[in-house]
């Protein structure tokens, strides 16, 4: 069973975007996953397919319809797949959720424009609403497809290297390394003595007080979470080789 | 001045993708923005322009090298726009940056693939690195595509309505109250009364309690920064009406 992504969104064209490229994209055309933009306007109402209205009690925008809503998430097979609103009110999206995502069935995702979707579909569907970051989009398709090139990547047989998904950023909590390459000098700069020394343990040990360093610099946030998981893995305890 | 976007990409066929439809494509149909990809492929090495090599120090995947970066960005008109490295070590974008940046003359963007970037070539041309969260992607083609339609959503002349804009997830500090639009009972579920009230002052309250209700609930981390950024705006306080 391949991982089924179902969107829903009022600009199905937008699909696959960047999700048609590189590895996430050979995938799709491999057969690894499945991707289904639904047009939500095929559910609108009358003679005009509105999917909108005003909202109740005043203000600016538009508010997507319930019953429209519900209608575009109940015309698709479920599968036992979650289905998640992108809105910057929701849960912000982490690696954990992504991993959980990604060893489930697939996504069914609504992505929403104009000022928001009434508030009674969200609970009458069970929508999980998930935001990719604190910054407002103008609509959820490009949160949608952020998400899904986050999962499809671990997907087995998408990315070239499963050693390389073990190593990087929040998979260990932490930020990830410093990385170099050739050549050696480059604008007067070197590549660190240790990462030529052919010493693995020695590169090991600085490449993880390099991602603690950097985690506590920047995200003392995720550095807090990571000694509260860990605190075995704090800076007194050895590097793992 | 329109507002001007280089994305620096080895998958530039990924653009405009979502950046193309709705009210940021007909917003660069117009010529409020302009976006131009660049193809990194083009200053790589030798006869298979090669753009990257095996990490120093040994591990899995493959570095993007820093001359070819470097030659990449060099190649673009500057016009003192920030060069921002997508990164999910990167700080974490949200809609102040967001702001800042739609008030300037546009931004570089890098979009890395495989395993990093080396280092060097970020210090070396003083590269912002940004996070669109915290979770990793395939490559930063998609977190580039997040944060323009973030930023040009905010430019004059491209959202419908300016009011809207003031009203949103984040733009208080708060995330965005609940919405309902019509029918007044779907699924046997009733807008809230005081929606229909007519009593604007009583609906401006109840929006904002349930803003801040939802933030402290979902996101104590916001809710908090808001407490300290406007101690008067509590909820003993009056509402803005």
């Amino acid at each position: 069973m391949s991982f089924r992504a179902t969107c829903l969104t009022l600009f199905p064209e937008a699909f696959p975007g960047v999700l048609g490229v590189s590895i996430v994209g050979n995938a799709l055309r491999q057969g690894i996953w499945e991707l289904d933009a639904v047009d939500i306007r095929t559910f609108g109402l009358g003679r005009h397919r509105t999917v909108d209205d005003t909202p109740s009690g005043g203000g600016a925008g538009m508010v997507m319809r319930a019953d429209v809503a519900a209608a575009a998430i109940d015309s698709v097979e479920q599968a036992g797949r979650p289905r998640i609103y992108l809105s910057p009110r929701g849960r912000p999206l982490d690696q954990k959720r992504v991993r959980e995502l990604a060893a489930g069935p697939g996504v069914i995702l609504l992505c929403g424009r104009f000022e928001g979707l009434d508030e009674r579909v969200i609970e009458a569907r069970g929508l999980e609403e998930v935001s990719v970051g604190d910054f407002v989009l103008a609509g959820g398709e490009v949160a949608a497809q952020a998400l899904l090139e986050a999962c499809v990547r671990l997907l087995p047989g998408v990315a070239g290297n499963a050693e390389s998904l073990a190593d990087e950023s929040f998979e260990a909590g932490l930020l990830e390394h410093p990385h170099y390459t050739r050549p050696q000098v480059w604008d007067e700069r070197e590549i660190p003595a240790v990462l030529t020394s052919g010493d693995h343990a020695k590169v090991a040990a600085w490449r993880r007080n390099q991602a603690e360093e950097l985690t506590k610099a920047r995200r003392p946030d995720l550095y807090a979470a990571f000694r509260e998981a860990s605190p075995q893995q704090g800076k007194a305890a050895k590097p793992r080789d």
